[in-house]
C-alpha cells in the first residue's frame, strides 16, 4: 500500500453519526465560545489564510531530525510565519496590529509552531518589558527596533543557581563613573543566566536583570539592555559567552539558552530608566512605584492561565473524536465491540475535561475583565485591586496549568499505546503544558503567595475590614461558620466548596498563630504551615472556577443563547460541579454533614451527567473549532480517519524509506552470523 | 571556560554535610535494600565490570541524534552491551545464566540502554512465551536459536486497530491441507500488527498471534512462528511488510514496529503446539490448559510492577539529592536562601516518593514470594491461587505504574525549571514509567478485571465459602461492618483502609444488583458500574500495600535489623501510612467516624514524619545503592556537583560546538537586515 492513498476523502461513520445525533448546533457554540459570530469569523479568516500552503506532513518531519536540524529549521520556520503574518496585515489593515505581532503567538496560529518558535519571547514580553521599562527616548532606540524586526531580543533573569528569588542573583552591573558605563560580571557558575527562549542561538540583544552597584553600594536588581552579538556577522561580542543549555523535555527548538559576561561594558543610558535612575555623576533615583514591574508578570499569567484552557481543549478535542472512532473491548460479548466512549469509564477519563476547559477558559476571561478593569485604575493611580488581582491571576495560572497538564495526560492515556506516538501530538500537548507549571512563577511559591493574601483577608475579615470581592465569601463564613443544609444545588455545591477553602484557610490561619504564640518567627511558622497554606489557596481557586462557571450558565448571557445551548452548558457545569466536588470530597466532608446517601446521590448524578453529555461530546469538541492543522494529531482530525492517519505518517517515517537499515550490514547481521 | 574543567572532583559541601547527619548506617540500609549483603555485592560487582569504561557524556551525546541514528545507534549498542554481559557470564561462570541473559535488561543495566535496547522483548518475553509455547523439538529449533542470538525475534500481537481484546484481532492464519502450510493474511488497515519491539528494524523472526481457520472454521487465535525477512540479506521475505511505526514519546530507538501479510506461507509445524495442535490431517486439538498462557502474562506483570517501584526510587534518589544541593528562596530573609530541602512544600513533595518506592518494592516482594508459590501449586496441576496471583498482580501493576509515573513527574517538578532538561533524565524516566500504565494490560482494563474478583469474592463471602488471604479482610468487615474505635495506630490505619475497599466493594456489588435487578444485562450492568468497580480495586490495592508494608517494618524481620534502621524503616512506613490515608480520607470518611480533631491530628503527625525523615532523607537514597551510571542525571549525581554537570553537559551541546548557527547566515541575518 502507498503511504498517500490511504487516508479517505470521507468522515469516518461512526464520528459522522455522533454529529448527526447531537442535540444542539455546535456552530452556536463555537460562536458562543469565540465570544462572538463576530470573532469566530475573524478567527476562520485568519486559520484559512495562514494555513492555505502549509503541508503538515512535510512539517511533521522535523520530529525526525537533529537536535541540531531541528533548531535551525525553527528559525527559518519562525521566520516564514512572521513574513506570511505580516503580509496578512498589510492586506486587511496596513498599519495596524491586529495580525502582526498579535497573534504571532496565538493559539491560532500553534499548529505552525510544531517545535517552538524562538521569537516568542520577543513579541510575547520582551517588547512589553520595553515599553514598561524604557523612557520614551529609550524605546524609540530599542523598542521600535524589535517592533521592525530588526534585532533578535531576549529576556535574561533566570540564572543557573537562581531562580523566583530576584535579590539572590547574582550578575552584577557596576556603575563606572569614569567612562560613564555599567560594566556587567557573571561572577559564577551558578550566575550564568539560563534558559532564556531564544538567547542562545538567535538573539544579538538581551535585556539583562543585574544588581546594580554604584561605589560598591548594592542598588538591588535592575534591567538593563545589553548586545551580546555583533549585528552584521553574529559573533559573540567581547567578554559574552553565550550558546544553548541543551535539549529539554519539549519546546524543543526554542534555542533557550545561557549567558556569561567579563567585563562588557554598556553605556549608562542602556539601563531601563523609565522608573528607576542612574545619573552621570552616579547618583541615584529610586523608582516612584514598585508595583508597575509586577504588573507585567500579572499580564503574562493571566495569558498563560487562558492559554492552559485551550490546550486542554485541544487535547479533550483529539481524545473525543479518538474515542468515538475506536472500538476496543466488548461491553456485551455478542455484540460487535463498542466505541470505547461507550465505556463509562472511558467517558470518565475524557468528558470531565471538556468541561474543565470550560470551565477555566470562562474563569480566565473574568479574569480577564479583571486585568483590564485594574489597569484602568492603575493609570489613574489606584491600586485597591492590585493584590486582589495578583492573587487570583496566580490561582487561575496554578490551577489551569496543572489541571490542564493533568487532564491532558489523562486524555492520552485514554487513546491507549497510539497516544503515546509522536503523530498523536498529545505528548507534545503534554509536555508544553507541564512546563508552564515551573516557568513564570513555580506553581508552590505562587500557591504560598496565595496563602499569604488569604491569611490577610482573613484578618482582615476579623477585624471586620472590607474584603476584596473574589475573597468576600471568608467573612461570610467567618459570620455563619454553619453550613446550614446540604441540598446539593449548584449554588449548594458552590457554597460547599466555598466552605471548604474558608475552612482551610481557618486552619492555616490558626496553625500560623499557634506557632507564633509558641515563638517560631513569623517565617520559620509560614514555613511549617506551608502544606495548608497551598491547600487553602488551591481551594480558594476552585471556589472561584466555580462560582464563575455558574454565574456563566446561569446568569443574565444565557438569554442570549437558545435553549439547546443552554441545556447542554447545563450539563457541563452539572458534572464539572459534581465531579471536582467529589474529588475534593475529603476536605468538603470536614464542613458538610454529607449522608451516605447524599454521597451515593452524587455518585448516580456523575454517572448520569455522563450519560446525558455523551451523545454531544463529539459536538461539543467540534465546537471549540479547532482546525486540524491547530490539532495536528492523527488522532484528532475533524474527519476521524485516525488509522488510517497513523499508518500514513508511519510510511514516512524516515527508517522506512530503505528496506535494510545501515546497523543490520554494519553490526546485527555480522553478529548474529558470529553466533551461529 | 573549558567544558571539562568545572565539575570538582570533591563532594557538593551541603551534600557532604547531610550524609554525616544521618542518624543510621546507609550501607546496613544498602543491604537490606538488595536483599542482604551477598546481593549487594554480586549487584555491585556487576555495575563495576558492566561500568568500567563506559562514557557518559559521549553516550549522552545520542539524544541530540536524527531518529534514524538514534535507532542506528541503539542497535550497535545494545549488541555490544550484550557481548559484554555475555563476557562477563564466561568470565565469572562459564556455562551459567546469571549474568546473560537474565540481567540484560535488569535494573543495574538500564544506565547502558539509554534510548532503549531493540532486543529487550526478544528476551524478557519472546524466550519465555517459546519456552511455555513450543513442543521440546520446536523449542529445540526455535529457542535455542534466541538463546544464541543467532536470529532477532519479536513478538507481534497487538494490531492498529485491536489491543486487549484478543478475540477482535484480525490477522488470519489458513490451514491449507494440500501444502501442509499455514497462510497468513492482514485483511485490512486495522488489522496490521502495530507496536512490537524490535520489529521494524532488528527482527528476521516473530511469533505472530493470529486468528487460526481451518476449512474456513475459525479456532480463536493462536500462536505461529513467522520468518519475516530473510537471514542474509535482512530484505523481507516475499509477501511480508514490515517496518518502524515512528517516533514516540520514550523508548525512542527500540524500533517498534509494524507487519502486514499477505499470502505468507509457513509449515505447519512452525505454529506452537505444545498445547493446541493442528494435525497434518486438519484435525485440531485443544489446548487442555488456558490457564498455562495467561501464566506467562502474570510474570511479566510483577517484573514491571517491580521495575516501576525501582525506578521510583530512581527519581526519589535525584530529587532527594538536587534538593540538598539547591537552595532558593528564604525562609528567613535575614538569613541566606536555604536548601530546598528545608521548605515544608518541598519535603512532601520529596520525601513521600522516597516512602512509596520502599512500600512498593516491599509489597512487589510479597507478590514475587507468591508467583513462585503459585508456580510451584501449578506445576503439580494446583489452580487455587491463580485468580488470586492474577488479581494481586494486576493490582500492584496498576499501582506501582500509575504512582510511579505520578511520582516521578512529582519529583520532576519539584526539581524547577532544571528537571525538564534531557540532562536530568527525569524527564527520560517519567516516559517510561507512563508508559507502564498502558503496556501488558491498560491500567483501567486491569482494574475492571480486579473489580470482577472483588465482586466474586464479595459473593462468596456472603454465602460463607472460603476467601484468598489477601481478600479475606473483606469477610472480616461482612462480619463486622462497624469499624469501630479510631486509635489512629498503624494497624488501625491498615484497617481504615480495607474499610475503605470493603465499603467501595459493597456499594459497586450493591449498584450491579440492582441494576441487574432493574433488567440490566450482566455486561452492561458491570459497565454502568465501572467506576465504582475501579475504585474499589484501587483501595484494594492500597489496603495490600499498605498490609504488607506494615508486616516487613514491624514483623519478624525488624530482629535482623539494628534498632536505628528499624527507626528510619517506622518513620518511612508512619509517612507513607499517613500521607496515603490523607489523600484516600474522601473514602475513609465514609467509614470511620473521624473528627475534625483526630483529621487535625493526621496533619500534625505528616508534618512530624517529614521534619524527623528530613535529616535522613539523602542516607535513605544513598541506601538506594544506584550508580551515577544508573542515575545517568546532571541533578541527581553522588557528588553533588549539580550546577557544574549541567553546566557541562551544555557545552557540549552540538549546538554550542560552533559561535555562529547556519540559520544566521541563511535566514536571521538576511531577514533582519531586510528589515533595517
Amino acid at each position: 500500500m502507498s503511504a498517500s492513498s490511504v487516508i479517505p476523502s470521507t468522515v469516518n461513520a461512526d464520528l459522522q453519526k455522533e454529529r448527526d445525533g447531537a442535540s444542539f448546533n455546535s456552530e452556536e457554540f463555537a460562536a458562543w465560545w469565540a465570544g462572538g459570530a463576530e470573532q469566530l469569523k475573524f478567527k476562520r479568516g485568519i486559520k484559512e489564510y495562514m494555513y492555505k500552503d502549509v503541508d503538515l506532513a512535510a512539517l511533521n518531519q522535523v520530529d525526525y531530525l537533529s537536535h541540531e536540524d531541528m533548531c535551525e529549521f525553527a528559525v527559518k520556520n519562525s521566520i516564514n510565519v512572521a513574513k506570511k503574518l505580516r503580509q496578512l496585515q498589510a492586506e486587511r489593515n496596513p498599519g495596524g496590529n491586529e495580525y502582526w505581532p498579535t497573534l504571532y503567538d496565538s493559539p491560532e496560529l500553534w499548529g505552525l509552531h510544531k517545535v517552538g518558535n524562538p521569537f516568542t519571547v520577543m513579541f510575547v514580553m520582551v517588547i512589553h518589558a520595553l515599553k514598561d521599562q524604557c523612557t520614551p527616548e529609550q524605546y524609540e532606540e530599542f523598542g521600535k527596533r524589535v517592533e521592525r524586526f530588526e534585532v533578535s531580543v531576549a529576556y535574561a533573569q533566570t540564572e543557573l543557581g537562581h531562580g523566583t528569588y530576584l535579590r539572590g542573583l547574582e550578575t552584577r552591573a557596576d556603575y563606572d563613573r569614569e567612562t560613564d558605563e555599567f560594566v556587567l560580571n557573571t561572577p559564577s557558575i551558578t550566575a550564568y543566566k539560563w534558559w532564556p527562549g531564544g538567547l542562545g542561538q538567535c538573539s544579538n540583544y538581551s535585556i539583562v536583570m543585574a544588581q546594580l552597584y554604584i561605589d560598591g553600594e548594592l542598588k538591588g536588581p535592575h534591567l538593563f539592555y545589553v548586545q551580546v552579538r555583533e549585528e552584521d556577522t553574529h559573533e559573540p561580542r567581547p567578554g559574552v559567552h553565550i550558546g544553548e543549555i541543551g535539549k529539554k523535555m519539549g519546546f524543543l527548538a526554542v534555542n533557550n539558552g545561557f549567558l556569561g559576561m567579563k567585563n562588557v561594558r554598556i553605556p549608562r543610558t542602556r539601563m531601563l530608566m523609565r522608573h528607576a535612575k542612574v545619573n552621570r555623576d552616579g547618583t541615584y533615583v529610586k523608582s516612584p512605584a514598585d508595583a508597575l514591574t509586577y504588573f507585567a508578570m500579572v499580564r503574562t499569567r493571566c495569558i498563560i492561565a487562558r492559554n492552559m484552557s485551550l490546550i486542554l481543549a485541544v487535547a479533550a478535542t483529539i481524545g473525543t473524536r479518538y474515542s468515538a472512532v475506536r472500538r476496543q473491548s466488548p461491553i456485551d460479548p455478542k455484540l460487535p465491540e463498542p466505541q470505547i466512549l461507550d465505556h463509562v469509564t472511558q467517558q470518565l477519563k475524557v468528558i470531565p475535561e471538556i468541561a474543565a476547559s470550560l470551565a477555566y477558559r470562562n474563569a480566565c476571561d473574568y479574569l480577564l475583565e479583571l486585568f483590564d478593569a485594574t489597569s484602568r485604575d492603575k493609570d489613574q493611580g489606584r491600586y485597591e485591586r492590585l493584590p486582589e488581582l495578583h492573587s487570583l491571576s496566580c490561582a487561575l495560572k496554578v490551577l489551569c496549568s496543572s489541571d490542564a497538564a493533568a487532564g491532558i495526560e489523562r486524555l492520552r492515556l485514554a487513546c491507549g499505546g497510539h497516544g503515546y506516538l509522536t503523530s498523536a501530538n498529545l505528548g507534545n500537548i503534554y509536555v508544553n503544558a507541564t512546563a508552564a507549571c515551573t516557568y513564570e512563577g513555580e506553581n508552590t511559591v505562587l500557591l504560598l503567595q496565595i496563602g499569604r493574601f488569604l491569611m490577610k483577608s482573613w484578618r482582615a475579615a476579623q477585624s471586620g475590614a472590607p474584603l476584596a470581592p473574589t475573597v468576600s465569601y471568608l467573612a461570610e463564613v467567618q459570620r455563619n461558620p454553619e453550613f446550614g443544609v446540604w441540598t446539593g444545588s449548584w449554588e449548594n455545591l458552590v457554597k460547599a466548596m466555598q466552605f471548604a477553602a474558608a475552612n482551610k484557610t481557618r486552619i492555616a490561619f490558626n496553625n500560623l498563630a499557634k506557632r507564633l504564640v509558641n515563638g517560631q518567627s513569623e517565617e520559620v511558622a509560614a514555613n511549617q504551615t506551608g502544606i495548608e497554606l497551598t491547600q487553602a489557596a488551591e481551594l480558594h481557586g476552585r471556589a472561584f472556577v466555580f462560582h464563575s462557571f455558574l454565574t456563566e450558565v446561569t446568569g443574565a448571557k444565557s438569554k442570549k443563547r437558545s435553549s439547546a445551548l443552554n441545556r447542554v452548558l447545563e450539563q457541563l457545569l452539572e458534572l464539572y460541579l459534581v465531579n471536582a466536588t467529589l474529588n475534593n470530597m475529603n476536605n468538603i466532608l470536614r464542613v458538610v454533614a454529607l449522608t451516605d446517601a447524599d454521597l451515593n446521590k452524587l455518585q448516580s448524578r456523575l454517572e448520569t451527567a455522563l450519560t446525558k453529555l455523551r451523545p454531544d461530546a463529539v459536538a461539543i469538541v467540534d465546537g471549540f473549532d479547532f482546525a486540524d492543522e491547530q490539532l495536528n494529531s492523527t488522532l484528532g482530525s475533524y474527519d476521524g480517519n485516525a488509522y488510517e492517519r497513523i499508518f500514513d505518517a508511519a510510511m514516512s517515517a524516515p527508517l522506512n524509506q530503505k528496506s535494510v537499515p545501515k546497523s543490520f550490514h554494519e553490526h546485527l547481521g555480522p553478529f548474529m552470523k558470529s553466533n551461529l
